[in-house]
């Protein structure tokens, strides 16, 4: 088959048979069929189980036979026994693709193992193709949002796949990529891996115009040469950010107990990485903030950071988390200082990370990031100490102590500013010449303050940070992956 | 001055001098008076200002000469070259100790040093102690809540002391806390330390029996060998838990610009913290959770972590964790596996991390906690994967393509069984045998699901953590701090 038809059959089916329906609410009959439809399919759903009657208003299929038209996907939930003939009928009725979510196979031991070559080979002998068996499921933005999963969620569509070996690590990293407001565009949990394979999903990202960052948690790869060509093919275009599961000899163990991963050199695997231009990750969250700032920055040509900060101590921990990932805090040229003089007060340090205390008007902040844009001596800006006038004003309105309208105007001129403050950022970002990185300490933290920034960035796509270290960090990955001459 | 008159005067002071009182909503003069009165303090409060008239229905006196009966604490915001004057009265008037609010002071350059050492000898000549200048402020749980602070939160009483020679990092500490429910009891901004220094404020927390854990934030020490020995005295009973800033040399030359830090030799440093039983940590966040794992937790005996996690995926990344933090991932020992085998599915693992995959009861769950803490191959166990039954449930429930009559027993089934679990986890935890650190993936995620776990946890002092890695580095941290002996 070729790789269009099952991309088409995968991502972008014109219906749908959702082989083992049920009404019980603790069944993944229930729940997946429940988020495929609950997530606005828009192609042609048909339940099947032999008992037909109706699900929640739709009619039930007691067979494949009974259904008229052409079925691009199955999706497969029967019991493990119950699978070689579900997967006989959709070969017999020529269905090019299943997703058999039931679990029971090769990880369960021996007998496991034998039903899973079985039902590779029914589905061989007639060109279809596997996704699983013991898999979390798919998800697909466009053309019409299809969310094959056990866990349902709200998943804006946007520029991120997803590949995993773990369905729990995917459903993470969903979950947190929906709390940073990124949108996914495909998210494929390989499961087993008796038929199609990390390797195989990766080319199906290979041409998908929807697709411009790669995630992948790994274990262990089958055809690791393969995975590295198309890798290798694919990084410069499309940023790959792995994950690797097993990375020590107790963690190897685990995934060899969890998906019978072969334990690999470490180093091999990381130069390997390396030579095929992908960005490693040590964690899931380290994984959204390199994605993140891949989606909504430029790249920095280099590695000299600008700190711009509202105090000192951040500029000390944010200079410190730069030198550790080995990018550099340097120096500024005089011109600039120049500049930065005519701007700051008398006493301001002439150095970078530059300090603004508490500066007097939001254009201070703004200005001196513009000037740091125009410095030769600074690849990428840190920005830190948003979002605290918000919080001011707001804590200032709710004072049991003072009376709202002797206050009011105020906060209304320290929200106003912030705005204005935001604006201009905005304004600055949308240059792109360089990344201008926003570090948010308040983000999360349950005040409106942070939602009012950081609100405003998200909406035009923007990253916020709510720490110096995590953002530092994903600069680092994302210099080094320009280093290399990627995109 | 013996520390514990310093001590009352500081955090336990019978009235408090306001000099500098003003209405303007954008001074300090206003804010931190505001912050004082609204955090609920009960003594005392003397607002000054030469001008008189009133503060939002309280009087205002225009010198402390006007004020009846003792004054315990002053604290002082008038303009830079206003201060000495004010330290001259407060010393006239036998004030004891003095808070320097304003800035420009050695941080500015030598004519600001000079102003400087001329208020610490006009404090000096009368005994007076003064804190800063140019700090961010303090504040005291008890015995009345003291908010002397630039930053209004609402800060709840607890156990934990803060010392930092950053305000801003101070303040982003203490909103760390309060997110994740952990109260302060102390909390001082050292400034410019022109007469009190983090060697003395280390010393008041000595014997203060509302403080169990300190945080330190520093970037130089004026008097090493006073700090280590004290540190090392306290630190048995009270555990110290420090981020220095300026561990790089970039860092280092962006302290120096900020606090006037001398760059010190980081292997020396480090040593000496080791020596001293001093808890290191990179982070703000990382603070935060081995603060939080102290006070919640018991100490580990040992390295050794018994994993047990509802999907594979997370077992491999927490126990690749573990052993990147030096903590041992151990096998189970016969008997274990064997009473494991009684409640397990007949294909688990039979290894650690305990793979439950889906569990039938929740019953599962906690009896296998209950066996692992039985162990004597573990020291410590991670559970992950809570909070998952809650989300189901009130996303089911949110369905917009099923008549909630339809679903709503179940989900209701779905809530009570994972209130069954919370409960039947809060006992487990109450034994405080072993520390049993749950981590709970969707923290953070703006579900009520999430809220359900984490409330219940945060009710009963149990800190959780979004993901595996900071809860093994933490783990990791007090394994180390119990080894040496301490607690």
């Amino acid at each position: 088959m070729i790789m269009d038809t099952l991309f088409q059959a995968l991502f972008a089916p014109r219906s749908i048979a959702f082989i083992g329906a049920s009404t019980n609410v603790f069944k993944w009959g229930f729940n997946i069929l429940h988020h495929i439809i609950r997530g606005g399919y828009a192609g042609g759903i048909y339940p099947v189980n032999p008992q037909g009657g109706e699900w929640f208003g739709r009619q039930v299929y007691t067979s494949l036979d009974r259904i008229d038209g052409p079925i691009d996907l199955a999706v497969i939930v029967v019991k493990d026994s119950l699978v070689p003939d579900a997967v006989r009928a959709c070969a017999a009725r020529g269905i090019p693709a299943g997703i058999v979510i039931t679990a029971g196979f090769s990880e369960t031991g021996a007998s496991g193992a034998a039903l899973e070559r079985e039902i590779v080979t029914l589905a061989g002998e007639a060109g279809m193709r596997l996704v699983g068996p013991n898999t979390m499921g798919i998800f697909s933005a466009t053309p019409s949002p299809l969310q094959v999963l056990m866990t349902g969620m709200a998943i804006a569509p946007g520029q991120v796949s997803i590949i995993t070996q773990s369905g729990n690590l995917g459903t993470s990293l969903a979950y947190r990529f929906v709390r940073r407001s990124i949108g996914l565009s495909r998210l494929i949990s390989s499961g087993n891996e008796a038929d199609l394979k990390v390797e195989d999903y990766l080319r199906l990202m290979e041409h998908d115009p929807q697709t411009r960052v790669i995630c992948l948690y790994i274990e262990g790869l089958r055809d690791g040469q393969r995975f590295f060509e198309t890798a290798r093919r694919i990084a410069p275009d499309k940023p790959i950010v792995l994950l690797k599961g097993g990375r020590t000899a107790s963690g190897a163990r685990a995934a060899a107990s969890h998906t019978g991963a072969m334990a690999s050199d470490e180093g091999v695997f990381a130069a390997m990485c390396r030579q095929a231009g992908i960005i490693m990750v040590s964690t899931m969250d380290e994984m959204i903030d390199v994605t993140g700032m891949l989606l909504t920055q430029p790249l920095p040509k280099g590695n000299r950071i600008g700190i711009v900060t509202m105090g000192g101590g951040w500029g000390v921990i944010a200079t410190d988390a730069c030198e550790a990932q080995g990018l550099s805090v340097p120096p500024l040229e005089d011109a600039i200082i120049a500049r930065l003089d005519a701007i700051l007060p008398a006493y301001w340090s002439r150095g970078n990370p530059i300090d603004l205390v508490a500066p007097g008007t939001v254009t201070v902040i703004t200005d001196t990031v513009k000037i740091l844009m125009e410095s030769r001596s600074v690849d990428a800006i840190l920005l830190m100490g948003l979002g605290y006038m918000t919080l001011r004003a707001r804590r200032m309105m709710s004072s049991e102590v003072i009376p709202a309208e002797r206050i009011e105007s105020s906060a209304a001129i320290l929200i106003r500013e912030e705005e204005k403050l935001i604006g201009l950022l905005l304004d600055l970002l949308a240059r792109k010449t360089i990344p201008i990185v926003p570090v948010i300490d308040l983000m999360g933290f349950d005040a409106p303050a942070d939602i009012n920034i950081t609100k405003a960035l998200d909406r035009q796509g923007i990253m916020a940070y709510p720490c110096p270290e995590p953002a530092v960090a994903a600069l680092a990955k994302i210099a080094a992956y320009q280093r290399r001459g990627a995109w």
